[in-house]
């Protein structure tokens, strides 16, 4: 028997370094997780260079490769990609950015990246699309919330460049900067005007909005300031379904991702209550996943909430996810006629509250695989299973052979 | 916690093949190495090809390629990183040469090509460096002494060029042939011309040397000719403080890394009785990099004492040269916030006296390491371990992201 279809489930930035107050274990090593663990018993198992060897990704650039597209050949900047994910529809000529919601406190010192992390920002994003006005500019604009604090905008307009700066300080206490153009190009410094207008502009709607004068009310960070980065156009990207001969679905809360699998061609399905986040509707999603799976050759689900607790260097918060994200996978036990992927996209030690260049655990299960000894889905047993070592560009080609989707080289 | 610093050792030369005479193992197998075994079983082991599967590197072009130098892009030859090793500065439009004292009968055969593995040339090289005279070629010439048998030439003049062979005929008992140019460059052209002069004038220099005559005395074999090999211009090495962000010395006593070193943009810290032979001070060069540590960022040791066993085809010197280095290490196993690498440069195995292109045992110990079941140093083991097989271009990129010091590629 043969598998037909392929469940690609990205548990994002679950990857992880030894953690002192894990007594010198991953989260993953650490967490009690008997659902990942049979699968990996039941699959073969090996570690994963997402980019390449050494490489720290981001998860847009290991979603690519991950997918088959060389990032050095298709990644055009996060911000077109997250208006995607948005639902803003990224035509040519259009710029994308990847935008924050921050608090600033009277000085213009950025003292929250996140304002908090609050959880809705829609009607601050409604309050900004009304009144904002870029006509002088001859631009005009779309700017939608994403999960949690994120956002994304897009500029529509003649003779506008990619190549500006971000206003996105990257720490906390310390003033905003402005964006500029960081080439030449006078279409640059039209979007680096533009933009900094926008910003400009959404500080007073933002600042007397019912919403954030709760927020300093109850002592909650105000989201009263955006942040812009990852400005760039839509890459060109040749559709999934002709690449492969497959069609597929993406399932994910992070627009990010989202917008990826738009941008490559997967349509995205959305689940209630799914956040991005460690509370997110993780049940929710695997039964989503399985559904799509009746008359769908490919779906591709991203689980976020591990990143998160990496980026907010919290072990035993990643930990205990990760606990709760093995029970939602308890489905997956029973699937058939499914290849089954479990990896992680980079991965987040709690140690630097950041992507690093580890390699990640990967886990492939079904039909025709050669079961290897691993007992336990972590990225020290991974490390001596039967795929070894291998890099991100080759999973889709793995994944298509053993599912017969590969054609012969030669003869 | 996160390492801030990297100890990078070099064990030149130090893996091998399994060997007759011991029993069927390699000599890191068969040596008692409990300090080494014990930093592999806190650490993260793995293979490596220096430079890529099935090339047998040189110490110059592995030790670029393990330094992150593409050796295809930045590799000139030996002979000016011998030179700059030696304490020539080598400029713009000089021609630099590896040179080896040998010895050669009164027929002009090469009957010894290292003479006897003379320690010390330094009188020797002033001799022709006071009598030798290029100024009918229009050169002038620098000439100093490395370690052992070897030293460094480099000319200076008008209209020079590199393409030339070598008066080295690579084995004994044959006529040393003349210098000539590979390529129809006149400038080649006059560079042989000048090398066969400098050679040609040293004769009976060397020959009439008190040193030799008292070598001849007492049955050993006079270093009466300079071999030249390596020609060559120096290449443009982005330096290694920029490319990385951190500062950095070179601890080595062979005249060809510190050359390396200097050309990269490391500063060069000599250590007494450092010889780059099995008799060296492996104490006072750990001691001297432990020192450094306190106030830079990355510290290069080269050990060369196993290679010179493996180039005389000496297993049981090679495994007592590693037992005696793994004594000298002891101070290792407690430095903390400091990544530790250790790994050959190459194999050098025993039984064909000279460099292979077989992997290398790798080793990375520190904070932040995914530490696997390897229990011992040596090339058999940490084929099993969790670093898989690397190439030695993706060593530095590995490092730099365990002491975060890589940029994410992407968001």
């Amino acid at each position: 028997m043969t598998a037909r279809k392929i469940l690609f489930l990205i548990l994002d930035g679950v990857s992880d370094r030894p953690c002192a107050i894990l007594q010198g274990k991953t989260p993953l090593q650490y967490a009690r997780t008997p659902v990942l663990d049979a699968l990996a018993e039941t699959g073969i198992c090996g570690i994963m260079d997402p980019v390449a060897t050494g490489v720290r990704p981001g998860s847009d650039t290991s979603h690519l490769a991950l997918l088959g597209y060389n990032p050095e050949k298709y990644y055009t900047g996060r911000g077109p990609l997250e208006a995607e994910g948005c639902g803003i529809h990224m035509e040519k000529g259009m710029i994308g950015f990847r935008a924050n919601f921050a608090t600033m406190d009277a000085n213009g010192v950025i003292t929250d990246r996140r304002a908090g992390r609050i959880r809705d920002t829609t009607a601050l994003c409604t309050a900004v699309r009304e009144r904002v006005d870029l006509s002088d500019f001859g631009v005009s604009f779309q700017f939608r919330p994403g999960a949690g604090h994120r956002a994304a905008l897009a500029f529509r307009g003649e003779g506008l460049g990619a190549g500006v700066s971000s206003n996105d300080p990257k720490k906390e206490g310390v003033p905003m900067p402005r964006i500029r153009p960081v080439t030449d190009d006078p279409r640059a410094a039209k979007t680096a005007e533009a933009a900094n207008a926008f910003i400009a502009q959404a500080l007073p709607i933002l600042a007397d909005h019912a919403i954030n004068r709760e927020r300093v009310r109850t002592d909650l960070p105000p989201a009263n300031c955006i942040l812009l980065r990852g400005s760039g156009e839509m890459g060109h990207f040749p559709p999934f379904p002709e690449k492969y001969g497959i069609s597929g679905v993406v399932i994910s809360a992070a627009t990010l991702i989202t917008g990826i699998g738009k941008a490559v061609g997967l349509e995205h399905i959305s689940v209630a209550g799914a956040n991005g986040s460690t509370s997110s509707n993780l049940e929710g999603k695997i039964a989503a996943a399985l559904g799509e799976l009746e008359h769908r050759d490919f779906v591709l689900v991203n689980i976020k909430g591990a990143d998160e607790a990496g980026h907010d260097g919290d072990a035993r918060a990643k930990a205990a996810f990760i606990e709760r994200l093995d029970r939602a996978l308890e489905p997956l036990a029973d699937i058939d006629s499914t290849l089954l992927l479990v990896c992680a996209d980079h991965s987040t030690p709690c140690d630097i509250r950041d992507h690093s260049a580890d390699p990640v655990p990967v886990l492939i299960r079904g039909e025709g695989v050669r079961v290897d000894h691993v007992r336990a889905f972590d990225e020290i047993s991974c490390a001596t299973g039967g795929l070894h070592r291998i890099t991100g560009p080759s999973l889709m080609p793995i994944l298509l052979d053993l599912i017969n989707k590969t054609h012969k080289y030669g003869a």
